[in-house]
């Protein structure tokens, strides 16, 4: 019997903060779940827009001209290009998606960046 | 200032049921909500993988050889050219991605096709 990605069941595999994993794909996409607390470091995806959507907790998207507050049952896409910051001054527990192969420091790299492609 | 998107705020937008309705878009991706109750008709996507994330309420996805049963906080992706139908005895609202252009009734068409690409 086939069965559904449970998000709570995940996130109780892992208590690691800003590395993102994966729980499933769709065609060239991944649905990632994270757990974030404290600031990110600034961002962006030149070849790709973001999905955000936060499970648990609040999550604050620093843009350059402002900031986006979200809560559980919320999304909002970042698009592509546009220079991002993720903080959460509580631990917030959220879903991600995007295309395979995009990596969480976007465009910046250096010793923030997870490991890609890890499943949970 | 930059809003997210609130699922609970686009579902008391409007009551039909079986009428997907976009209220965010990534690259050619869009996320969609429906309210959906009964039965649905089987039906495949010969090009695309279909996720469903149930917000509020039960979702039974009928495959031919099983089922998957979807609660709130659980994820399924039906894979691209599997045979599946939808159904919900109590009213489900959920959460759909897929690549833009995806019709409701896949392959069969017929009068349970929704009109494609409405926003909410």
């Amino acid at each position: 019997m086939p069965k559904p990605v449970n998000f709570q069941e995940k996130f109780a595999l892992f208590t690691e903060q800003w590395a993102p994993k994966v729980i499933a794909e769709m065609n060239d996409y991944q649905f990632k779940i994270a757990r974030l607390q404290g600031e990110f470091i600034w961002h962006s995806h030149a070849d790709t827009d973001e999905a955000f959507m936060v499970l648990e907790g609040q999550l604050r998207i620093e843009l350059r001209d402002g900031a986006v507050m979200l809560q559980p049952g919320e999304l909002y896409v970042v698009p592509k290009g546009v220079e991002h910051r993720p903080c959460a001054p509580q631990e917030v527990k959220l879903l991600l998606i995007e295309p395979c192969g995009v990596l969480n420091t976007g465009d910046q790299g250096g010793e923030r960046t997870a490991v890609n492609d890890v499943w949970v």
